[in-house]
């Protein structure tokens, strides 16, 4: 079968693989939509890694089953189902006391283009199939379907790492895709004003339809200097990281008040250290100010409940697709135009019918 | 000054009372707008008590300070404010380990009509000024924002205490005013699919309006058989019983999922037990289900941050009121009015000019 | 192989049956040590249902790995394990956002002689095993090892339904071994004063060992004033049924105060409904305080986590044990002790050499 | 009246001033106990600051009241009560929605010789004496008691920011008087094996009395190695940073499992920045470690939940202590030892006669 891949950092191509192998708790899906993600711009041209060669890139998809595994209950051959980017090793003990997504180590949650073959290819394999997945909803179109297996698992995250509260007043840092979905995900818990940083036109439009009430932009003067503003001087009960670099963190932990939280969604990468600078005091430290961070939260319930928050209304997140291909043979297309970043992206979906 | 009281159990009328003194540390308001309460109802011709004779009644208003004791800081002479029907006394220590609204003891938060005079009067008497008023933000509706001092920060308590996540299934057992309100905060903290039980048209309608994806009436069936059809026979993950008997919330418990949340809004009157019937097992009790219930939370800060929301978009309260009064006079027809709940009558409002 | 069954209810027998098949991710076991348990009294004596009929009993035990299936990574043939009685189906995804003990269905996470057959046998299997089971470590004796199946779970369970909190007053209602656990675990979340209620001899001398600073005995009066007196009549902050009736949790209810936790451990037989009276008034189900209760946590990583506490020197489970027994024939007359419950009797221990 | 004064930075010496006024809801005390802290040898020495002039020293005290302000309910003049080192400003409400402690701003929560004048004088003065103020038990040695008044509050604090649950594995980076109490707290959260850095004989004799079952010291070689290597390569569930410099962060953090948590307790002074190094990988801030820290909580629940557990024999504090002293005389002697740090020195005490 035919799978888009990276051979080597920064080299990207066609490769014939033989079909995926079913196991028993299994699903061979093959896909009906796909995403490029930041993510895979990362692991295509950035990281460097033996494991990573001739892997299959993708990790955002719609797939129908085209085989399953004798255990498999829930499931059968013909089912069309949302396949998180997140599907746990339910089979290490770590998710009994740590998060699902980093049960055998960080990260390892994240198996698609990072341990093992991803969705950019005609099939892939679906660990633990009855663990990992969710029926698409007759009637859920695709493109609002697909945004649940990162976008909205990954921004929603940021809210609830933040435990917003209802009439917080929350910032988000970095409008792209995920800072979208993290300003909705924070509308959602109950934030009251919703400062979002950025400076892209469609990105500001959306965010105050996701439910931003404030824009910041970098253009107006010092970021930090106007949230505080905006804030009254009081700073804000929650900050979420959702774009920017080491220095971001710094700049929201600043503007946190006491025994408020900040939560990292940002894949930082290049820099093997962070630095909080930025702090008031010699012991900025200590005002009970929580940081926190990490991978999206997976695994099949967590998809059932975003996909119910879709369906009851609650989320638009299609609102993010700016870009639409067909065929499997537009993925490189679609994913060079993650790569380039042109002004008017947010998200591009590939049909693949 | 004129005070509308209740003299004895059943019988109300206009009092006059000498002019409230202001402590240091409180506030002197004349209300600019009201709100009669099923709970006024209550204490009006349903409770008995040697402590009530001759009490105000009364506790949901916007006011005007009139007078302001020499300690209280940010509050002076003519502002507008929003007044919580809950004022907790915060010179007792128990704030600092029980819920402030029960600090002092059960219900001891709600003292206005209930421990000392309401607010249907000329003037009334805020304690503690600096921790429980609330600025009336400019040109913010007073029906939108006397919503606050009660029938949000109560219904919005209902989801808290179900501790409502992203794609929880969540059912509102009545749709008053109360109720409405947990359906909206439900919506709010992300509920998914939102099961509200009511039959009156307009409660229906609005039901729908704040977040309700499904409506259940008794008239169909048997309630909960039908909300476990909804639920593909898995229950609910939270119940908010915002209405019905003591029977009810034994109904709201069955229907919750192991592990999930039962919430209880309702003052449950004229009886001294409460039965849970309905366990699928003589076990019920094991199954992680968790109950609780209270009074809704008052102070500054929870008043402004549900102010937060209500200027944010995240709600408009004010599609509760059906019912228009004009001036302090009106006072015991709205109250009339409360008692002898009419099929459209959700919430009235009393405007003082 | 030999196997001891509850024929019918109230009819034991040793019995003969196959040698258990093992999974691929399962594991075979002889045990090596067993305690029986109220609840195998229960189930023998008490439990009508055909799904009991000729089911092995048995759920405490440590055991002698003999066979392991080839998915098992963690554990080998001579292995020497303690065996949580509760094992839960990490293959039903419940576990993702329900308690692990309730996925699949309330109970669901205690197969061991409820859904299939138990301990009490030469040889059983367990499923899961590298989610399962936990390295008995060297050294560890056996009678403070095999407490970790149930009873420390299952009493220290209690203690973290009611979220104890440094400080806090605590009252536990029974203390039978599990009544006894939860006195140590109270303590061992930060418990003050802590206050449980029993009175036979032995129980309250090692109450006192666990932890209890003061004892109160139904002999001296109405147990609820005598609490109330104890906490100056402000009540506790948290009550923990391990004994009683169901009109025990009626009674518990009333001592904790506003804002505190009840916690049920008590499996109550023979009734279909439990009735909370003893409320101070109509409205007692409205002061903040949380109702739980549910089954002992299982799995892996809490097995482990309580046998370090254990190596650590927080506990000794140990002190429970009041009776012992030798061989594998001795299971019945320990179990009958079990159901006679003579006065000196906490737990019978039988080591199977 | 005499009080112990810095003068300026550095200058310290006994200074004349007027009797403090005692306000309406404030008690004056007259010190009978009396601790020196590292604070206050940081404050004295180290703090520049214009607003510290003058002020007087000292804010760990047992006090006897010698007079009360009319609004006071529950203290008279006679009585013997603990003084929390943090007596949070509850007229400001910033704590109905913020840790007590930073109430009005980080650190105001310790006005005593930060803000107004300490307790190293003949009298000083407690605001909201019924909010701040814990009696002091017929019986209870001053020793202990006085612990509480910060060095328990502290310690235990560092437990309770972690979040520590049965078995975690916590590390307490530090053994000095703070770091010794978070290794109690640890124990009294539940923790099972409990790693104490530290190379002082006496502190870690002290440590393994208070429950830490590992002892670190840098003397061995790497530190975090050494903890690897005794968590087996997992890390930690939490880590207690209770010493040490900025450089200490990020060791602490790096030591962590996903999923755990990180407190800091330690005034770092001298740089107005914390870097975390030692990240595994580029994407180290996205493996859900929580970090926090703060100042530790005060107020009258707070230390009658503490004097509780002292009462119960949960632990004694006044293990701490290493040297006595008596009279007011002797605090310049006792201050100064603070700042040398003898090896033998742990805690030392002024008991005024």
């Amino acid at each position: 079968m035919k799978a888009y891949v990276r051979h080597e950092m920064g080299v990207l191509g066609w490769m014939e693989k033989p079909d995926p192998v079913c196991g028993k708790d299994e699903a061979v899906c093959r896909p009906i939509a796909l995403c490029p993600c930041s993510s895979d711009v990362h692991t295509a041209w950035e990281m460097d890694g033996a494991w990573l060669k001739d892997i299959t890139l993708g990790h955002e998809s719609i797939g129908e089953i085209v085989e399953v595994g004798e255990e498999v209950k829930d499931f059968k051959v013909g089912d069309k189902v949302i396949v998180p980017c997140t599907t746990p090793t339910y089979k290490h003990p770590d998710f009994q006391d740590t998060p699902d997504e980093d049960a055998g180590g960080q990260f390892q949650g994240i198996c698609f283009s990072n341990y093992s073959d991803g969705t950019m290819a005609e099939k892939y394999v679906v660990r633990s199939a009855d663990l990992n997945l969710c029926k698409l909803p007759e009637g859920l179109a695709l493109d609002k379907a697909i945004m649940v297996t990162d976008m909205m698992t990954t921004g929603f995250h940021g809210a609830e790492l933040c435990e917003v509260k209802f009439g917080d007043t929350v910032v988000v840092f970095g409008i792209g895709p995920v800072g979208l979905m993290a300003v909705a995900g924070a509308k959602l818990m109950g934030a009251g004003k919703l400062i979002a940083i950025g400076t892209r036109p469609n990105c500001v439009a959306i965010a105050k339809e996701y439910g931003a009430t404030d824009i910041v932009s970098y253009k107006e003067g010092d970021i930090c200097e106007q949230i505080m503003k905006l804030t009254d001087g009081r700073g804000a009960d929650a900050a979420i990281v959702a774009g920017g670099s080491a220095e971001t963190l710094g700049q929201a932990y600043s503007i946190v008040r006491c025994g408020g939280h900040m939560t990292n969604l940002n894949v930082i990468t290049g820099v093997n250290e962070i630095t909080f600078s930025y702090l008031q005091s010699a012991a900025g430290f200590m005002g009970h100010k929580t940081i926190n961070g990490g991978l999206c939260p997976g695994g099949r319930r967590r998809a059932e409940r975003l996909t119910s928050m879709i369906l009851a209304g609650r989320v638009d997140p299609s609102r993010l697709v700016t870009h639409t291909f067909h065929g499997l043979d537009s993925i490189p297309e679609a994913l060079q135009l993650m790569k380039d970043k042109p002004k008017d992206l947010i998200k591009p979906i590939v049909y693949i019918d």
